[in-house]
């Protein structure tokens, strides 16, 4: 069989027709009540006893015949002989009889005769038949559990009416009523209910048993060893679709990742059919096992839908797989989870019987522009950042609004921004930068900065980061970053982050290295310190490189960061004052020339993007040398070989310099950095 | 030690702090990856490696040096040599010279000696040293694993520049990144990159251990025996406050209830301290339990605070026990949900490391009046419902609000009512008929109908009810409401239904027996239809009852309704009736009296107030014949004595003919009693 290719591709209507049409409900099992919270009932309880199941006192005090107080008050009490007591948890051993009372504790049974009774702060001890020792109000620490034939009389100071202080069986829940409806989704007031009503064993909706099968040679389940160099990746889909299948009320089964091998994959993908509700595949994209997926489906099942007019997830297909359904979402990460998210999710919340979530959305404006123009539905992951001063951005209860309905989330005042998040089609962690999802429809090809969106937020409880950082990765910053509450900061690099700050987008760019263009930006410095930045050589320096100039002269391996950073602008900067001295130190007239002295160190134009890559190099034994900072060195214990200092400043957009978040970080700054130069 | 009198009464924020000044944190634990879902990062982790870990082509198609294809197009495309393939999870095996290309899949490591990559849609199989059998496009097929020293050649009809559809090693995530922060709560997005980190365990912190124990010998687990006639009551403090805890984020642990002995109660607080971050007691209102409670907490501990100057909720208890924090909480069910989710929870929650939830606050109107002058701050459960026609009521995404944020409660048009829930102190279930809290300040002492109230409602997914009905009870109705989407029914009974329909609160009102006032209220009937009544006597009738007569006649035992009921009414009638009937046999000018003859049956003054809770009396040899209908004797299997039918009527109120869950409910009832009278 052939590439499959997706000429006819279906709407996003029609994928989720195709989806709802497979039926993945779990049917029915019993929880116990500890069990219970969250589940969602199949079918109606109704009581089975009176709750109360008899006659309550609903105080401490006298049960007794209401005739017997009529016309009773302060002045002129009634005198009652009190014949009994009756403890809660206690059957009583006593009939009253017209002017009688028993001693009652809250929660006891009334006795037979008796037909209200009054509190204990509304009687008095008696002058009557009373016995010696009796001289309290009543007898708190009588644990005899006898009951007295005569216990003195009771001045009782009130009138009460029939019924006064007693909770009848019955009245609060009677026996025979609907108690909780079927499709409750139990809280943990109904499981106050439910325990009322001595149910230990509640029937639930069974999750829908969604079996994951992550397909394709180069993955590695996380914790296992990767071999970079066979291109092995660490399986991201299992995991998070697990996840993902989880928080839409699912029981999620992780199956062994099936490698390319059909017999292989056959196997894996029919014994998830056999066990499960539903079968999510993901993770190959080579065309062979597309293959076999194909070849699979169409003998054991059926192939309802094969391509999807959406962007990410293009290559959906929707079917059944013998008596299982089965959905394969597309290998990629991000498109994975955004198909599953759109249109694999909402069928399992509706299998499990839980309502469409409330979907919290956000009004926001776009950063910048944006171009799209394929024609087919975007599902546009993006960042959202607080513009103006923010003052409300910490208040997570944001204004009222008239309907009445208001789930506070962290973006309220101020403007909101809207940045698309988009790292590449093979970014596995683009969605933990994002915070949730515009969707642009196929006739849009174009947004413009300032347009107004709809942000549908990854859930309701997301919350959005209080602070925006972009620019250069740094140890110390990061120790700033973990004293700030929900902040966010992309690793870009200087320059990237310089730029950004330009755009307007963040509330602060982190730049190193020697100041430069930021200086048009009109961006206020918050803060500022300085680095130690060097080679990293192995433990112990075993080839005694000294500095720059051992790189140039002699035949070491070394790592370079790339022309993003702030380091590697320093080491030019390092390279040049060496071609400085040399043009001294040779006193000719020719100058050493500093492309000429660079093509001498073997490495200086591969570049990492990550401050602590080249070093890792150097642990690998794949370099002899590394660019990188002290702090790093030390973290890895390698050896240090000083170069210089250079500068961290942190830069504020000017607009942003009163939100609430920047004085946080410009305060957490201020204490740090004056305290001992490291945070 | 004597009764605690609660005399100096600490304010709410007292007790806030107090609690506060209680540790309860729990600490650090290491969860495997698949676990992590909702739990709370409790330091950084920082990328140990580069995503991905080596460069990685982005596409199917060819890996080349960007530099033999500048100037190629469609018309005038480059031709390479192929001199290799390499798959997703292989090591090259070729490594790229000038004029040279390799076949590449999506994902697979890019051969030294490349440096971008063209999409095989771009390419061609060229016709140059071409091997027979390569006429494809390229050979997706090929399943050998080798390399291929002359593969044809591919022409490239496109130009690319260097890095193009390659994803560099760590451009996704940099080794040393900050990846996430501490205090972070794990998404399944979250999950996504820890996956590609290869992170399988996270360390979290530990939910805060509560331990639950609740006192009073009168209490009984839910699936145990209850013995009423002893005053024993299900314990529903215990599973209601853990599943509280975990609402929370805490970790529940139930000890065995203890009685009120004391060295027990003393035994198993100090082993839940022990054991426990946090102990909750509750459930014993006796003077000598709180006797033990004191003396452990004084002996073992610290008492901080006892009595909050809060309703319900007062006799509040906080303190240190051992080394645990603990708080005492009201016995009664719906004091002790109310102080634990205004005092308690907070404060698990920040242990927990959880934000502050997302609190969904409804503003409504007072439905009716209420009067509160006791000078606490009262904490008061209410139901909503929504007047008006409330058409977008089953529109669970509310209209937008401008401040941008909207999570969709299901009352987010017409008006919203608001109507406070009590049951009285000692019932254990009004939790479950309400849907939020109005907290009433201290100084506010009364409520007037049509007042705005905000209401807190309990969680943010709270449903407040569709369609809010009152009146009888009836196994017909159950069964239609149970084809509604989250009816409420109050089973208030047919008087009190009608009153409360003329008061304007609810949808409906379902009475029972014949019309009466209710013609006052404009009311509009839904629907009809007629239920059997009669005397239900045990099965087989061995007493050989046939009706009325033989209950006046005979010394039997007999359990009526509540006078609230519509089936008494019923009841009454047809006793007048036998009443017409034997002044007509015995012929004579003495009339019988009505009340003469209510008084031969024995138990005709005592009401129960359930539907079935007569005819359960039966079953427990209590009584002879009970009143009650021929369905509640089916269910229950015992014998009908046919007596009349009686008409039940749904009454909807004027105001909300056309809201949407009204006429859900005509709907279903027009097709349900018309097919066959019974639904």
């Amino acid at each position: 069989m052939n590439r499959k290719e997706f000429r006819d591709l279906a709407s996003p209507t029609e994928a989720r027709e195709a989806i709802n049409s497979l039926s993945i409900e779990g049917g029915v099992e019993r929880v116990p009540l500890e069990d219970a919270r969250g589940r969602v009932l199949i079918a109606r309880l109704d009581a089975e006893l009176d709750v109360p199941g008899f006659d309550r006192a609903s105080l401490d005090g006298y049960a007794l015949n209401a005739r017997d107080t009529f016309g009773s008050d302060e002045a002129d009490p009634a005198e009652l002989d009190v014949v009994g007591t009756v403890h809660a948890g206690e059957e009583p051993g006593v009939v009253l009889e017209s002017g009688q009372a028993a001693e009652i504790s809250t929660g006891a049974v009334m006795p037979d005769g008796a037909d209200a009774m009054v509190p204990v702060e509304r009687t008095d001890v008696g002058s009557g038949t009373g016995e010696a020792g009796t001289t309290g109000r009543h007898d708190e620490n009588d644990e005899s559990g006898e009951d007295h034939e005569s216990n003195g009389t009771v001045l009782v100071r009130t009138s009460v009416a029939p019924g006064d202080n007693v909770m009848f069986a019955g009245a609060d829940v009677a026996a025979g009523e609907r108690a909780l409806g079927p499709g409750t989704r139990i809280t943990p007031r109904d499981i106050g209910l439910l325990s009322a009503l001595g149910i230990d064993e509640v029937p639930v909706r069974r999750k829908p048993r969604v079996g994951i099968v992550s397909t394709g040679d180069e993955l590695v389940r996380p914790g296992g060893d990767l071999e970079s160099a066979r291109g092995e990746i660490y399986d991201v889909n299992s995991y998070t679709i697990a996840a993902g299948v989880e928080d839409a009320g699912g029981e999620a089964v992780l199956y062994p990742h099936a490698g390319d091998e059909q017999d292989e994959m056959e196997r894996i993908l029919r014994e998830a059919a056999a066990e499960c509700d539903l079968v999510l595949s993901s993770g190959s994209t080579s065309a062979s096992a597309v293959d076999v997926i194909y070849r699979v489906i169409e003998e054991q099942g059926e192939l309802l839908l094969h391509g999807v007019s959406v962007k990410p997830g293009k290559p959906m297909l929707v079917g059944r797989l013998d008596s299982s359904a089965y959905v394969g979402l597309p290998g990629y990460p991000v498109s994975a989870m955004m198909v599953f998210r759109t249109f694999v999710a909402p069928s399992i919340r509706e299998a499990a019987g839980l309502p469409e979530p409330e979907s919290a959305t956000v009004t926001g404006r776009m950063a910048r522009d944006e171009r799209y123009g394929e024609g087919r539905l975007r599902l546009m992951p993006v960042g959202l950042v607080t513009d103006g001063d923010g003052n409300s951005n910490s208040d997570s209860n944001g204004g009222g609004a008239d309907s009445g309905v208001d789930a506070g989330v962290g973006v309220s005042a101020g403007d909101t921004l809207v940045y698309p998040v988009d790292k590449g089609s093979g970014a596995t962690t683009s969605l933990a930068e994002a915070d949730g999802v515009v969707e642009v429809g196929p006739e849009t090809d174009y947004l413009e900065r300032g347009e107004s969106v709809d942000v549908q937020l990854f859930s309701p409880d997301v919350r959005p980061p209080t602070l925006l950082g972009v620019g250069e990765d740094d140890p110390t910053l990061n120790r700033v970053l973990d004293r700030l509450d929900n902040p966010r900061y992309l690793s870009v690099g200087s320059r990237p982050g310089l730029r950004r700050l330009r755009e307007g987008i963040p509330d602060v760019a982190v730049v190193a290295g020697p100041s430069g263009r930021e200086q048009e930006l009109e961006a206020t410095e918050l803060s500022s310190w300085e680095r130690d930045w060097g080679l990293i050589v192995r433990a112990g320096n075993p080839d005694e490189i000294d500095g720059l100039d051992d790189l140039v002269d002699r035949d070491l391996q070394f790592v370079n960061r790339t022309s993003d950073s702030g380091l590697r602008t320093s080491l030019e900067r390092a390279l040049a004052d060496l071609v400085e001295e040399r043009g001294a130190e040779t006193e000719t007239g020719a100058k050493t020339d500093h492309h000429d002295l660079a093509t001498h160190i073997n490495g200086f134009d591969v570049g990492l993007r990550a401050h602590e890559s080249p070093a890792r190099r150097v642990i690998a034994g794949e370099a002899d040398a590394a660019l990188g900072l002290r702090d790093t060195a030390e973290r890895l214990s390698l050896e240090y070989v000083p170069l210089g200092t250079q500068t961290m400043r942190v830069l504020a957009n000017p607009d942003r310099v009163e939100k609430a978040s920047v004085r946080e970080l410009e305060s957490v700054l201020a204490e740090g950095v004056v305290d001992d130069g490291r945070l």
